[in-house]
């Protein structure tokens, strides 16, 4: 065996360790980190304006926004422990029990991944969220943050290891090396969550045969048809745009049904005027907003575009099929919502966009783990395997089947000497 | 957009189609089928009767017993229709629900996958059982049967068009090309399943960037332990491994703690002689055994090894941690089960044994879709992602966040003028 192979080794019995603890007994440690962190502000607000003074001027300011560990974001992420460490256990949940015959009892319970890859942005902030919803669920973490932030990682991983033991259950990695042997690890991590560029995603999927999770683009669609309600839709699309525009969950086309187009597109211009954001018209919609100033001709790139900043596509549509059918083909099955007054559409576009998250009548930054109630999130899934959307707890579970018996073999029922019962029992 | 790729478009939206059925009249079409396939058993025989004839004395019989579909196995296939169709719909489904807000409403629901390509050994009941989960839960299908089973699978097929309209959302491929192309149909393909070889599993994972669910080996170990009562031990590892050898799930390793191993394995090896099993033992177990007749000194290979005959491994460990080690060293993550009369270990074994399938004191032969009571499968994961062990009816379909507002924008919550409820309703 490999060195490296023995670091990992070790990770994974230092998880499982960990998984044999009680709920009781994580949740504690959730909390007493919660306190270390607090006492010890100093340091990570110390080490977070290294980071920061390091990258100035080198990093867009939206980069260097996300770098910056303000106490406001600490105190966030404090409390965060404790609502992580006071959500309801995820393992060990019996989520199937069935007679099989009397005597032979099947049960599915939920167990811990074991350990997670987890390859972030420079945010330090993201790293105790993605710290709380895998000591929660007892799982092991193998983390690589983006390097801008390796000095603020490195102060908080120190307290984490003062206060809980050493938490040998946490590899911290500092180079690209480091993570091409993480993703070189098949059998000792069982996820890998790739976090950043879609090149970067890509290169992940491609280099290891480790399941990964994540997702690549965020395409996002608002669909305004003509039975929406225009304030509520100018209000809605303004958020989804405006409220974060580097946020994956931020929609970058608007769709708007041809029969209110001429007197939407200029309300849903003159509110954009204020931030300003810049819009890609079609043919039909620059004709009606083209002259208000932050207008321009869209190009054929233009629908397949993740602006993630003050921009965003516009196109007329002749119909709700024509909208469905364009988020079918641009959108990256992320978020997508529908602006309209119609149950019966409604309920068509929830069944036939094939996305993540299908909203209607509200902003489509809503598609966040916290926002939907889950504590947290370590990501947001774009796959339709396994975990979808937002990822918190439960996404870092698996199950087993479990079956008690009592001496009986296949034989016997073959050769009908016995019979399933097959009966649901309560959980 | 090439000719193959349309083809993939059109399914896909047959697809969809099938998904905008109601459950009755999905679970119609299968008791249509059923009876179709009873009216019609002459072609399907004759057509496994040339199927048969071809390949006499080319491939071995375990592989001509899999590949004949008998009466008695069509009364099967026919049967388990009517059983699927009986079950609960398995999409649709509200998996959660959680008042955000007031008027502002998340749901959790399940959806089927889209398509699912499919890939299996010549064995056409198996056919009847994928076309059976994959209509249940309105999943397309592309299918992939071992070149053996051509005609019977074609007979069935032709019968499926003939009563089903066509069968839009079914497609049968006929060339290894055929697989290729489709492994390249990443966003057209949602799920690929492959059944048969570890080379070929392995082959599939390297060549798509569709997600793959299976298994490679199926190596799975009994442990007998000091507390087990030795009449049921005995007869638990003879079904394991001789009620069908040729399975994945029947045990290949048996582990025996040396407490018990002078009394228990002479009575193993008397009872494997009528088989008889041939025994590849470890030292200490030859010791006791080896003068019986079907022994053998075991190699290191042996302990990796999936028989799928009337062979398996046989080793003395000196304590219950030994025999959980072996395993997490061996195993491959399919079935392990252990033979004990001690609670607190029985719960040890479950909880530390990393596999899809941990059993205490019944044969690893009950590892099997309609056996768990879920009607049938489609295959066995030892995945963790997913879907784990036996998947049915749930492994094929996936989950969408619905949220459904009146105007709610995430501005409000951000600067505080709204506060999120987070209530969980009632499904």
């Amino acid at each position: 065996m490999h060195d490296d192979e023995r670091k990992y080794g070790l990770l994974r019995e230092a998880a499982l360790s960990l998984s044999l603890l009680t709920d009781e007994e994580r949740s504690g440690m959730l909390c007493r980190l919660a306190d270390a962190l607090d006492k010890r502000r100093g340091a990570i607000r110390a080490a977070n304006e290294a980071d920061i003074e390091a990258s100035r001027g080198k990093i867009p300011d939206a980069l260097l926004h996300r770098l910056t560990l303000s106490e406001g974001k600490l105190d966030g992420a404090i409390e965060g422990l404790r609502a992580v460490a006071a959500l309801p256990c995820p393992v060990g949940r019996v989520k199937e029990r069935r007679l099989l015959d009397e005597g032979l009892v099947l049960e599915k319970v939920t167990y811990p991944l074991g350990v997670i890859g987890m390859v972030f942005e420079a945010r330090p902030d993201a790293l105790v969220q993605i710290v709380s919803l895998a000591l929660k669920s007892a799982n092991g973490l193998v983390l690589k943050g983006g390097r801008e932030a390796d000095r603020t990682n490195r102060a908080i991983v120190d307290i984490i290891r003062d206060c809980l033991d050493g938490a040998p259950w946490l590899m911290l990695l500092s180079s690209h090396g480091d993570v091409d042997e993480m993703l070189s690890m098949e059998g000792l991590v069982d996820l890998v969550i790739p976090r950043g560029s879609n090149a970067f995603v890509r290169y992940v999927m491609d280099h290891t045969h480790i399941p990964v999770m994540g997702h690549a683009d965020g395409i996002c669609s608002v669909y305004v048809d003509k039975s929406a309600d225009p304030d509520e839709a100018v209000k809605i699309v303004v958020d989804s745009k405006t409220q974060y525009p580097a946020a994956c969950n931020a929609v970058e086309t608007v769709l708007v049904h041809q029969d209110i187009a001429a007197s939407f597109l200029p309300r849903l211009a003159e509110a954009f005027a204020s931030f300003p954001v810049e819009m890609h018209c079609d043919e039909a919609s620059y004709s009606i907003i083209g002259g208000c100033g932050h207008a321009c001709h869209a190009t054929d790139e233009d629908w397949d575009r993740e602006y993630l900043a003050l921009e965003c596509a516009i196109k007329v549509v002749a119909s709700a099929d024509e909208a469905i059918g364009h988020i079918a083909r641009h959108s990256s099955h992320h978020t997508d919502a529908i602006v309209c007054q119609d149950e019966a559409l409604k309920q068509r576009f929830f069944h036939e966009v094939d996305s993540a998250d299908v909203f209607c009548n509200c902003s489509t930054r809503f598609a966040d783990g916290f926002r939907f109630g889950l504590g947290a999130e370590v990501g947001i899934s774009t796959s339709k395997i396994h975990a979808r959307g937002p990822v918190g707890l439960e996404g870092l579970t698996t199950t087993k089947w479990q079956l008690s018996g009592s001496g009986q073999v296949v034989k016997d029922y073959a050769e009908g000497r016995s019979r399933f019962l097959h009966k649901e029992l309560p959980l």
